[in-house]
């Protein structure tokens, strides 16, 4: 199982920023060549009152910071250079993480995608929108959420694929923010698989590949989780990814990059559940040679041996 | 807005230690150089039982440890070296922190501000003071300690500046130690304003320049403090600098180097507040081309871009 | 006061992997040996599901994933290399800090204790054993786990000699995963003596050396600390050595390499008190030159100085 997409995380919730100009991400997805990735997923164009292209509807609407450099279109470019696939994350408005409701991220992603599509769907590596809205279990009002913003993205677009990357209720699923590592009341299976169907019948026509993250449960539960989800995602018609994190979730600092061992092991588990595509969050931190983190480049190294043994 | 000072943080409550030699500091010297900083400020001499310089005073009176280095006169030569001011930043006692009570701060820094104006006062880099409790609104005795200990400075020293540098009780005002990142009880503009004009009305004639701390409020309150900081600066006679925060206080991890657009959004703040002079906490873990954390080395680019587009 | 021996850190409880392959792993040795290491402590042989060699015991009874590499079989072989004693450290199932009960320890230590021996006692680096539950104070069954293990150990191997490096229950025992750093109820001289006199009597012929670990106190309490752990050592017939961890317990990014002046502070006072030996947690993450910490190259240096200067 071979990682071949990667999160771009320049507008993040909670890893610091690596302060890279243009120069360092062009040799950033070179890095990602050499290993075989082929797609850039933008994790989210915005966050609250960060964004990464000059967007003129949220700057008025929201009050959002004119970005020092367009990333979207610098990301495109490259891209391009690189042959890969861009998939473009919509507008996290913060709204839904402080209350729990979608509409204002419905409301608003409305407008972004037009003007986005306006913008930048000339670019031939513009192949497809990234659903950023993070949800677990049945939250209110995410099957609305998800179909209206989908059949939005695939209908201006002549059809490009949404992706949507959910997090498993699971026993890691703590704030980045607290101190905690595990909590108790995590999901059981059979909840996660009820709930789930629910949701992936709901947005079956306008979401076309789900990939769950896989750090929140313990690593000898991926094995049953890992093939409830290919079942439901078969049952639905959806693709299923697997969102490989390559940070450590079981260590105090938040986040360092993640154990080569825990890192296969996961793999491993969406190789044998029979997953369509590997792809992690996120390359750039976690697992590049120019990372701050100098642990990413000895993981970059012990994952290439990896892959060349098979 | 161009950041021409730093704090040295060489006795530091929450950043740890790089472990530096003096090769290490020559070369962070001519770094900051080459930026255009002109100011250094020891942030303290010393915490608790760790002190800077072999104070017999320090030592005998809160049994402090004998240092390996002296690092004032270190710093002192550095200063010289390469034409810096160098600020000296009196002793924290640790009293404060536990109790509150600022007598112990007071009744130290007499006999250190005696100590080290005989010991160091001689060298031609030795500019200013920086008195370095760290309080906020109108703490208990803050005007008092402020007052004396700035008369004791300037009288001894024939009237050496002297440099506070206090933080705005904002909605990020949380403890380094607290897994936190935020807080409901932020402080409003107008009692920020109430309370800051009766110290600075109190200290005035004591304290020659403020240097708010920018990084406890959000990006999009910056304006409105920042003008009601400058008006008060004005009014009471004192120059008014901003502190520069280089480290990001929105990450779980505590602390890595700030997002350079975040930096930018503090600096052009300032710069349209009229602001007299930037400084910054601080250069050599977060800024600097040879810090542990890589991500200050590619801010340090990011900046230098940036004022060379003026 | 030299270190002349360290933890090797692989299955980690709370400090991050650095994802080094065997090559790196040489070169961290012969690092080791040029500041006068030769001791290597694997502290661990397995936690929970984890483990350093692929046990089948353990695979069998604790579900415990198939290791990526032997690592025990490596450490040998460098250890072999570069003429290091090479402790073995017991598995550890979780079960302790879960519940309190040392029962687990004991059952499960008692077959890995015979199959690590038949695997790898042929080597002329197996030089002892290190009995890895971190206990303090009178934990419930604690004197019976190690007098057991103890003495199976010495009793398998031609009584190579055992190990144990307790923490001192002091102001800085607080849990990594806590945002806190320090605590309140921190234990007494008088009763850490009195408790530790007890463990000690119990264990003396199966436990042929104590380690108290160094950073649970503060740098005033090191002196009467590691007096009274001398003297309980010498009554009860143990070596004397101390843990110095080279990571920093004051900082809220949970853990960094220590500042200089505090290893120096811990090592001067195992010097005054007498102490027969220095080990450390642990070179490769805190002390190494090629550490993912760039703070612990530097403080490599310093510590060479150090040495330099006896």
């Amino acid at each position: 199982m071979k990682i071949t997409g990667t999160f771009l995380d320049e507008i993040s919730h909670d890893i610091p920023h690596q302060n890279w100009g243009r120069d360092e991400w062009d040799k950033d997805f070179s890095y990602m060549k050499q290993i075989g990735i082929d797609t850039v997923i933008l994790i989210r164009s915005g966050y609250r009152r960060f964004i990464t292209y000059p967007s003129k509807f949220l700057m008025e609407r929201h009050g959002c910071y004119h970005p020092p450099v367009d990333l979207v279109d610098m990301f495109l470019g490259l891209s391009e250079k690189y042959g890969m696939n861009f998939y473009f994350g919509l507008y996290d408005s913060g709204k839904y993480w402080d209350t729990g409701d979608l509409t204002e991220e419905i409301d608003s992603n409305r407008y972004v995608i037009d003007e986005v599509w306006n913008q930048y769907g000339h670019s031939p590596a513009f192949k497809g929108w990234y659903l950023c809205m993070e949800i677990s279990r049945r939250t209110k009002g995410s099957i609305e959420a998800f179909r209206t913003l989908g059949e939005q993205c695939k209908s201006i677009s002549n059809g490009l694929p949404t992706l949507i990357s959910p997090w498993i209720d699971g026993k890691k699923a703590v704030l980045a923010a607290s101190s905690a590592l595990t909590r108790e009341d995590a999901i059981s299976l059979a909840e996660h698989e009820k709930e789930w169907s629910e949701i992936l019948d709901g947005i079956k026509d306008a979401v076309d590949a789900v990939a769950f993250q896989d750090g929140h449960i313990d690593y000898h539960e991926l094995e049953d989780f890992f093939r409830v989800n290919k079942a439901m995602a078969d049952k639905y018609g959806l693709k299923c990814w697997t969102n490989a994190e390559t940070f450590d979730r079981d260590m105090p600092i938040k986040f360092l990059p993640i154990k080569f061992e825990k890192l296969r092991l996961k793999l491993e588990a969406a190789r044998k559940a029979g997953y369509d595509k590997a792809i992690t969050f996120e390359f750039s931190h976690f697992m590049s040679p120019q990372s701050a983190y100098l642990q990413a480049g000895h993981l970059f190294n012990r994952y290439k041996e990896y892959i060349q043994s098979f």
